[in-house]
């Protein structure tokens, strides 16, 4: 939806600039509205039919929700190119949506001009003699573009593409897919696909209440152990197999089903994305209306992104950058499809917690002791149960057994009555606000019964209840019959699995409980910083040190005291002003790596150092042929914790904030946290405490504690002028910036800044 | 085994050194012969009825298997404690003796004074009774301290003792137990329990083939997920549930299971170990005969490590130092249950790998590159496939799909005679050892084909092949019946335990192709430096920086020239003698943080500066109140990369030896590698390979490559100085080591040595 150049290999880094939100006819065409009930609109979505304002970067602030109730639940679907001969293709996909159409009554209309009827419908020669306005067509033809004008003639709102040969074929598809998206965004309609399928149509059991999973795929096979979840009980509402997203894509559904009062939470398998800023804006969305994502996102490793670029024809992004962005707006990220399905599933169905407490309770000592251990080590809280509690538990359970949790009742009080009593007894709790039993053997005499008291009891009470079946085996009926038949416990096959999702479900309502959009504080406006920046930038070029350190100062980034001389007695009288020990650096505009080059003498303490260090550095460039635009004599900055602060330009996201710890740390072990803007000072400060050494800041080896303030003013400061200077500066590394100790600032000892 | 102070709380970190293994008397008794076909026995073993001979820190170098046939398979079994009165608890523990007696055909004697007949069997009113000698006798009993002398006299080879009460109740419990593992230790007898069950004679089915599984466990619950693999066509062959392990413990099932033929793979679920040394050397045992060891081992974190000692009494040990260990000796460590069950299944029974490159082969173009990025990740290797090989390949998959690795073939293919000749050609391939086909989502026409393929093609193909159920119903007949009906294709339901149980398998024969006992080259007599050492020891002191030096020289670890002076002017005679620029230093027996109080000034360039320097530090020390017993005056060593390597002990394995990076990255990152004595040079250098910060070795930031050489003899000295005067050097810590650059040499800065 955002022109035309999308969803192929050469998605540009500024998509938003080119083609803004409100232009886009189909807002106007079907009335899209704004349905987030929090105030999520922005100053954009009071004026009815959307113009969405944008931030200084040119990047919008807001997203309308497409209105996507007719493409899901069609009262008309035309089907083109609909077929009943044995043998092809299009016969298969013909009698599947005609079985669903009956299924969910809606009217079918099959389109093929060589046919009176199909499966016994009466059949139109094309989409002009189509009997009504039809919500839906599904085009099972070879070539959708010329069928696309049709359509828009005869007002049908959305269509599915089956085609595949597009942009995963590589560059002439993803030409054809960009005249199709083209041909789409003039049209009025909005499409899905090319290269999908029939997901979004299979037949999803209405049998089932309670909240539902909405699932979004961009692989049909890939989001089949999702859809089956309904087997074991789970409420599926929705499928999105998104293809090639020439039109429709991820943001959209998923910021539509962030909308939708039955999902309870949305699952999506990503194998790229079509754009870093709808994203982002749907993922607000969700976070907003307290909606969690969980997302399988390809992409950890070259081959994996590789893999997949070839698979959809999409780029996958540099990991750690979507990786962030997720992070930022509570989308939860998991590895395996096992993961998705049990934490979407959690999700989807647990109420809000009383409280972060775990309380682990089994039939055995070393189950307890080895799920704490694991619980424990990803991150989960097991409070110790006061005494008054632990003497009651002691009624039931023998004096000897370890109560404190995890709760050990030794086997066999679960087999009478006592075992509803210990549970009961845990729930009551108020330091317990999720109890989960692992039982790894089934024993039935004993587990049929904890099965049965553990569902009797979650019936009754608010907070959340979680079984982990251990038996590899898994048809037992305790499993089968007791456990998944319950919706008010969330059953689990493995250890791992039950404790990512009580993290991701524990973790998701404190994210939503405190989150504030930062796109409603998003810079709309240039600060005069930008124009006294604009001056310093020189088009296609590297920058001088001295010309860098210009450009942060413009943004009030503090630099040391220096001076750009070219004599050696400048340099003296410099020094003096600067002060004593001075620094003398070599000056250019392409220069890097002055250390390494000998271009750098630290430490001067009188005249004479550095008169001698000006003819050293001078000598050295003439020898080495680099041209220096002078000699910068600078103030020595002592001591500190040295930090790098930059600006790395996406090109899903646009241009990106990092920090991280300087030296070794950076170089060696890569000790970065990316910032995705819009970020506000929390989310800067977040940064910080995702470092691995973040510890130094705090202070080691005697060092006082370093001024975090002023690094995260750094930092937000930086990102300001990433995004007011976007298009102009392409990459800014500040390295190092010293802070120095509580109260005495951030000074940039060097910087490098690039221009486009 | 090792004396009567073991499997409580306050095991002795060198327990060997008061009971070695040739004194134990069961091993004269009982014959215990050592099946190692490998030479594994080094000198004692030769020797018949063993005595052990010991590394030079007194711990043994050896231990002999015990010959547990007759524990597992037993001809006679007394149960002493027999019951079949209803409603007492013997009852049923009797009952299951007697139908497991035959079923496996063991003569069954109950014991019991108070009755004539036992379940219609002759009941003998006590062990003097008995009709014939027993291999084993079930001690039903509430205290069976009483009865193993009577045991002992009636030769009974093999107890197991029900008993709960012991060590993991407290101190009174342990005392208990010490009572009962001295009694036993006397009496020839060797005993499982007591707090154990009846697991080693639970119903194994022996329709299954090929080699098996073994079973250690500390938790009946918490094995029974294994044993229930059975269900699943997994062959089993023993499960010891060890108990208290008043006597036998973890390491003698281990070093019995490595040497059994039927035994595939051992997996073991371990929450505390008895001893250091004698799990090493069955963990060395197992790997010279190359049977995998898969374990979960609890004490991840202090909850889990506190949790498992209140459930069996017994220490978790340092967890980074079991980790270090189990990685020495190629044990494979997991987290789930769920892990230890694919990794174990997949290990006992798949033939020695004739490649380590993963082919992944599916039906969707996403599941493979979401699979191909989680497995790169964790560290597999998917080969691109040849040209020709893809040509070939392409014969029966569209030309669009990629099948250079990830295989992609769209679907179609499987679902006629193509499907069977993609899956040859591929396990064809040279560059292949592995082939795994994820079938995410269950699509009968296309799934049940595909499986039944895999499980033909695997039949006929040396090659592993696994296959990802990813459906999460598993009551497809695809995979109950042909995938798990196959003893060929080992079959997963999730990617992460197919990666995890696939990068174990690759390991260990990578691991076992060149592994080499360390005891077999671990030193046996004292060197010379350590009389020398001995001699600069101070019992329950903290050396001086010098005397700690002076250590280090003993054992030929380069220090920096240095003297130590107790007036201004030796300082100055000193400095013209260590060469300029000199650092001086106060030394004295109790300091530490010198640089902290300002007692380290460095870079002195004159005779003026090393006097004033002299001067200033001795007041430091008159006024902080540090008696000092002299400044010491020390070349300065200037470019180097600074490692700490140190001797920490631990209370299950003794010394170990300690190496890390210094600066930040110990003291924030804690980026340390812990060495397991006895280790050799191959291993001294895997473990500057753990470091995550290894980079800096090798040189960055315009540094030369360090001198690792150095580094890693330095590593060895210290091993051996640790060994040697292990009960009178109770800490080391150099820091800095300064490893110099290649062929230069590393140089110990500061060392603090700690006396017992």
């Amino acid at each position: 939806m955002l022109g035309s150049t999308h969803g192929t290999l050469t998605t540009h880094s500024r998509p938003a600039r080119v083609v803004a939100c409100g232009e886009h006819p189909p807002h106007t065409v079907h009335g899209i509205s704004d349905p987030g009930a929090d105030g999520a609109g922005g100053p954009g979505s009071a004026a009815g039919p959307v113009v969405a304002d944008q931030d200084v970067s040119g990047r919008p602030l807001h997203a309308p929700v497409p209105d996507l109730d007719r493409f899901f639940r069609p009262e008309s679907v035309a089907v083109i190119g609909a077929s009943d001969s044995e043998g092809r293709p299009n016969t298969g996909i013909t009698r599947q949506l005609i079985a669903w159409a009956e299924r969910v009554g809606a009217r079918l209309h099959p389109v093929n001009p060589g046919r009176e009827r199909v499966f016994g419908l009466p059949c139109h020669a094309g989409v002009g003699e189509l009997p009504e306005t039809v919500d839906l067509a599904v085009l099972l033809v070879g070539d959708p573009l010329p069928v696309i004008g049709q359509l828009a003639e005869a007002k049908v709102k959305f269509a599915v593409a089956f085609a595949s040969g597009f942009a995963e074929t590589g560059e002439d598809g993803a030409a054809a897919q960009a005249r199709l998206a083209d041909a789409v965004a003039r049209s009025g309609l909005r499409l899905l696909g090319p290269n999908t399928n029939l997901n979004a149509f299979e037949k999803f059991r209405d049998d089932l209440d309670g909240p539902a999973i909405a699932l979004i795929t961009q692989s049909g096979h890939q989001g089949r152990p999702v859809f089956t979840l309904q087997e074991l009980g789970i409420r599926l509402s929705h499928w999105a197999p998104t293809g090639n997203e020439a039109d429709l894509e991820t943001a959209d559904f998923l910021s539509y089903f962030a909308t939708r009062p039955e999902v309870g939470a949305i699952a999506a398998y990503v194998e790229g994305l079509k754009d870093g800023r709808s994203f982002l804006l749907a993922a607000d969305r969700a976070a907003r209306n307290k909606v969690p994502v969980v997302v399988v996102k390809v992409g950890r490793t070259e081959t994996g992104a590789r893999t997949a670029a070839s698979h959809t024809g999409k780029l996958t992004g540099a990991d750690e950058v979507v990786d962030a962005a997720m992070r930022q707006y509570g989308v939860i990220r998991v590895d395996g499809l096992d993961e998705l399905q049990d934490t979407a599933a959690l999700l989807a169905r647990a109420r809000k917690p009383t409280a972060e407490g775990v309380a682990v309770y089994s039939i055995s000592g070393g189950t307890g002791a080895h799920f704490a251990d694991l619980a424990t080590a990803a991150g989960l809280t097991l409070p110790t149960l006061s005494d008054a509690k632990q003497t009651e538990l002691h009624q039931w359970i023998p004096g000897y057994l370890n109560v404190a949790n995890p709760i050990d009742n030794g086997g066999h009080p679960v087999g009478d009555w006592r075992g509803r009593k210990i549970i009961d007894a845990l729930l009551a709790d108020p330091s317990v606000g999720v109890l989960i039993c692992p039982i790894t053997g089934p024993f039935p005499p004993m587990s049929d019964k904890l099965a049965q008291d553990l569902v009797d009891a979650a019936e009754q009470s608010d907070k959340l209840v979680c079984v982990v079946w251990g038996s590899p085996v898994g048809t037992e009926d305790a499993y089968r019959r007791t456990l998944l038949g319950s919706s008010r416990v969330a059953t689990f096959r493995t250890f791992a699995n039950c404790i990512t999702a009580v993290r991701a479900y524990l973790g998701h309502h404190r994210f939503t409980a405190h989150y504030r959009s930062p796109f409603d504080d998003a810079p709309r406006t240039l600060s005069p910083s930008a124009r006294k920046a604009q001056a310093l930038l020189r088009p296609g070029r590297q920058l001088s040190e001295h010309a860098a350190k210009q450009l942060l100062r413009a943004y009030g980034i503090r630099v040391p005291r220096e001076q750009l001389v070219t004599s050696a007695a400048a340099a003296v009288r410099a020094a003096s002003l600067v002060g004593y020990p001075a620094v003398l650096k070599g000056s250019g505009p392409e220069l890097a790596h002055k250390t390494e080059l000998g271009l750098v003498k630290v430490g001067l303490t009188s005249a004479s150092q550095v008169r001698d260090a000006y003819r050293e550095l001078t000598e050295i460039a003439r020898y080495e042929d680099l041209p220096l635009d002078g000699v910068l004599v600078c103030q020595m900055i002592e001591r500190g914790v040295e930090m790098v602060v930059g600006v790395t330009p996406d090109p899903l996201f646009g241009p990106t904030v990092t920090v991280g710890l300087g030296g070794v740390l950076v170089e060696v072990l890569r000790d970065i946290a990316v910032g995705v803007p819009p970020f506000g000072e929390a989310h800067a400060r977040a940064m910080l405490r995702e470092l691995r050494g973040h510890a130094l800041l705090e202070g080691v080896r005697g060092m006082p504690p370093a001024d975090t303030d002023a690094l995260v003013e750094t930092v937000l400061r930086v990102q300001r002028m990433a995004l007011e200077l976007d298009g102009e500066l392409a990459e800014l590394d500040i390295n190092p910036l010293v802070v120095l100790e509580r109260g005495q600032g951030a000074v940039a000892l060097d910087a490098l800044a690039i221009c486009h």
